[in-house]
């Protein structure tokens, strides 16, 4: 884990959410769900040291909206690769050798969507046979320098752990349980 | 991990906390402190399948103290040594060839007290230079089948994970924070 100072941070055409509220992208998932099944998905756990102490980098959009760099597996697609494929595209500088050499490293914890809701728990539910979506958080290696390329319309931000932990109100039940999935390291 | 049916549970004597309150047991934790140093304890988590379905084994002691087995390791001591000591003291019956074969396995996380106060914390908080507690969590595979004697002061109950998770308030951040800690197994 190396200073947030050993990254150098750029701007980039921004990326919009394919769906605008929560009804419409649980509409979109359980019209893909009845297509393609199961939903896979992978989040990025990037971590920086500031003033010595482990923050975690978050995407934010508007004032309070945060989200883990990451999405959806296309069918079939490995999940290093396409937590790779998500990184570049969302956080990747636009110019093809300026890649950051970031490494897939260990599954933090996986999150289980039971139903088209937006409740997600880390365990499948007892007695559900066919939960819509699973999710990976992975812990990333950044190189000790790059450069990261955040789009127009979000924020990327190096929240501590203490602001993460027990705050499910602010950061939802995912994010703020980094703090206890980092803690065996 | 196996059904919790391949277990055969007993009593033996009862086994009493050293400290009746919590303010006593900070006051303990205070003068040991001022004596030894930092704490380090280590507390086991043991998983069993009931109708299939993980579950967590905690010691109740009355209505509403649930713990997990474990407690303070000795000065020098070898963290998985301390462990299997404390599970034997705690779980084992009492004639030694009885003795579960348990292994501990997997760190899961760890906890620091950065005061002689209640709050445990899954990080050792910004500018904290001494603090006063670290607790770590192991897993611990059990083996096929043993038997188990509990103590007969104490209720040793298997709790499924959807209702430790999210409960601070009857489990304490600890323990309903194990759901996500193993999530990634
Ligand atoms: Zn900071
Ligand atoms: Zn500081
Ligand atoms: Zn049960
Ligand atoms: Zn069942």
């Amino acid at each position: 884990v190396y200073p947030v100072g050993n990254y150098t941070f750029g701007s980039k055409p921004p990326k919009f959410e394919k769906d605008s509220s929560v009804t419409q992208r649980l509409e979109r998932l359980k019209e893909k769900y009845a297509r393609e099944g199961l939903r896979r998905s992978v989040e990025a756990v990037l971590v920086v040291h500031e003033h010595g102490h482990p923050h975690v980098l978050v995407l934010q959009m508007g004032a309070s909206f945060f989200k883990l760099p990451g999405g959806r597996l296309r069918p079939g697609e490995d999940e290093a690769e396409g937590m790779l494929r998500k990184l570049h595209s969302l956080l990747a500088p636009p110019a093809e050798n300026m890649r950051p050499d970031w490494r897939v490293s260990d599954l933090l914890g996986t999150w289980w969507r039971p139903n088209f809701e937006n409740m997600m728990y880390p365990y499948c539910p007892a007695h559900v046979a066919r939960p819509k979506e699973v999710k990976r958080l992975f812990l990333i290696a950044l190189p000790e320098r790059c450069y990261l390329s955040v789009p127009k319309n979000m924020r990327l931000v190096a929240v501590p752990l203490f602001e993460l932990y027990d705050n499910i109100s602010r950061y939802g039940p995912v994010i703020s349980s980094i703090p206890a999935l980092l803690s065996r390291f």
